[in-house]
């Protein structure tokens, strides 16, 4: 008999949804996790130390070469950056952020004023957010710069909100505009090569500003979870859009088990983001479906309530949750057809992250 | 007039207590955070949500090159190990370990099969520290194999023990045996190079296994906390000894504002540690002095309440806190000598952490 050969399984064969059912599998929570609200599978975990308040938390890592690209991220931008991305994950839980914990892996070549620009823009992020750094760790690193920021936040039991809520008949409602922290990256990418084929021409980055300061500076939004609690409105589901919006519809659906409609001319695109698009022959609304890092969020919510806030100028209803046998579903030019959940994002299309 | 040239500081020229306080520099508490107990500067970050129950949380990063080498260090291994860390500095504040959060960094070589070892470890230390692993990020990385490692625990206000509270006349106590774990990476590292050198042999690690054994399978001490909890002690200061019993004595000390005397005869040094040291070449005492990843803990107390629990074969009495202005001593043959905080750690000395 020949010996049995164990091959090994590529990571991509499973994909994201894949790899994160294996770790529940490989790591279930406890029968005694009582006070354990969410485990692995949302945007980020809740626990309830006491009646009443719960604790929410998120890990996020940064990796140079896979998500950022020092020669066009400065590293204030970069540290700022790292805040709103566990930041954002708190508050699409509908919690109230508080402190940030930040683990770095730093180069030898990285220095102490690097290393303070870098925290200006963490500083500068905790100030605007109003939380407070408490602690992380600093390690060599042979590997580039390696950022991981973990967030904390409270938020009262009742007032959480998960991906599984969202109910058939709800609208979807979206923040800000979608694909332009995408295009933002793809500006960058392009005015790099060029720069490297003829390096005595400075890149005219003037008519891209607003798309690369999508790209380099996203923020987190807090302000709408402030709008929908000033208005009592309990979204029914929510999420992110780190990952884009089809990756980040499809995740909320499964856990909802439910389908959705979007509306492709109700999908806000920036004016910039259109013109872009169309210099770089990509179609708009690609962007704006499979974009990621806008890190805007994205809803569901009683039809009847949206009234309330439809007048505001950075929320947009793009389509509505229907009967999971239904499907996700893009409305184009009257006409339906499958949206399949595709991420582009990062500056490697290959890269992908997997939230837990 | 010249233009100014700026250069940048290297940061070992800092060194680690100088990065941390520029850290708090940087980024300092707001006013208004009531609610944190303890920010940057122990071992874990602590804050209270509401009346009574604190929160304790801590941050670390593992880095391959720098922490560990997966030529000799299983996956199985350092998935526990990995929640090994961060448990042990929610224990050091004498709090209770509740929950793990895991982002990883995999680079495209890593399998799914990979992958499920790597949480295997992860599982095993979650039922053994009975704590759940609740969420984590997972990104590909070009940079090797990348762990960061979130402990969150819970401790009465009044429980709580810092690095700070050390008074003078306290007794000074570790728990289990010095330098192993840093001779078991020495061990290591010379059957490595010697396999390079002849491949044909297999190494033998028999006699080295308990010294392998406390590198590459340490444990956090929450046995020890349960103890000194069982006996209604209460240390004055506390921490592990992740970086070393010198590195750690200082810091302890520098947060106390106080000085100590370490009884060298005193300090619990495992026979095979001993043996081995002499086949290398070491002094036994500087590897339980200066070698780091023991886990074990350091604490002081009360001269009065060490008869309590002196019977105990795991803790052992190295010396007394006594005035700042006394500094830091070793008293070895009867001499008293200074003793500098000097870390062997990781698997190059160059490398170093800093935790905040």
């Amino acid at each position: 008999m020949a010996p049995s050969v164990r091959t090994k399984t590529a990571i991509q064969a499973i994909g994201e949804a894949g790899l994160i059912a294996r770790i529940q599998e490989w790591v279930p929570l406890n029968k005694d996790a009582l006070a354990v609200r969410k485990g692995i599978g949302d945007d980020s975990a809740v626990y309830a130390p006491s009646e009443g308040m719960c604790q929410v938390v998120s890990t996020d890592m940064l990796v140079e070469g896979t998500h950022f690209d020092l020669s066009y991220m400065p590293l204030k931008h970069l540290g700022y950056k790292a805040v709103v991305v566990s930041v954002s994950d708190i508050v699409s839980m509908m919690a109230r952020p508080r402190y940030f914990l930040c683990s770095l892996g730093l180069g030898g070549r990285f220095s102490v004023e690097d290393t303070s620009a870098l925290f200006e823009g963490i500083r500068a992020a905790c100030t605007h957010y109003d939380i407070h750094l408490i602690g992380g760790d600093t390690v060599s690193s042979q590997a580039g710069l390696l950022l991981n920021g973990t967030a904390l936040g409270e938020c009262e039991e009742d007032s959480l909100v998960y991906r599984s809520g969202a109910k058939e008949g709800d609208v979807i409602g979206v923040s800000g505009d979608l694909g332009s922290a995408y295009l933002g990256l793809e500006v960058l990418r392009a005015k790099k090569k060029s720069f490297a084929a003829a390096p005595t021409t400075q890149p005219d980055l003037t008519p891209y500003r607003y798309l690369v300061g999508r790209q380099i500076k996203p923020e987190a939004r807090t302000d709408i979870r402030t709008l929908l609690r000033s208005h009592q409105i309990k979204p029914q589901a929510m999420m992110d859009l780190s990952d884009g919006l089809s990756v980040s519809l499809h995740a909320l659906c499964k856990a909802s088990k439910v389908g959705a409609v979007i509306e492709a001319e109700r999908l806000p695109i920036h004016e910039v983001t259109a013109q872009t698009a169309a210099e770089l022959h990509i179609e708009p609304m690609v962007c704006a479906l499979h974009g990621g890092e806008d890190y805007e969020l994205l809803w569901t919510m009683p039809q009847s309530d949206w009234n309330k806030i439809a007048a505001h100028p950075d929320v947009h209803c793009i389509g509505h949750v229907q009967a999971e046998s239904k499907g996700i579903k893009l409305l184009h030019n009257n006409t339906e057809q499958l949206l399949e959940g595709r991420a582009w994002q990062h500056f490697s299309s290959k890269d992908g992250r997997t939230r837990f």
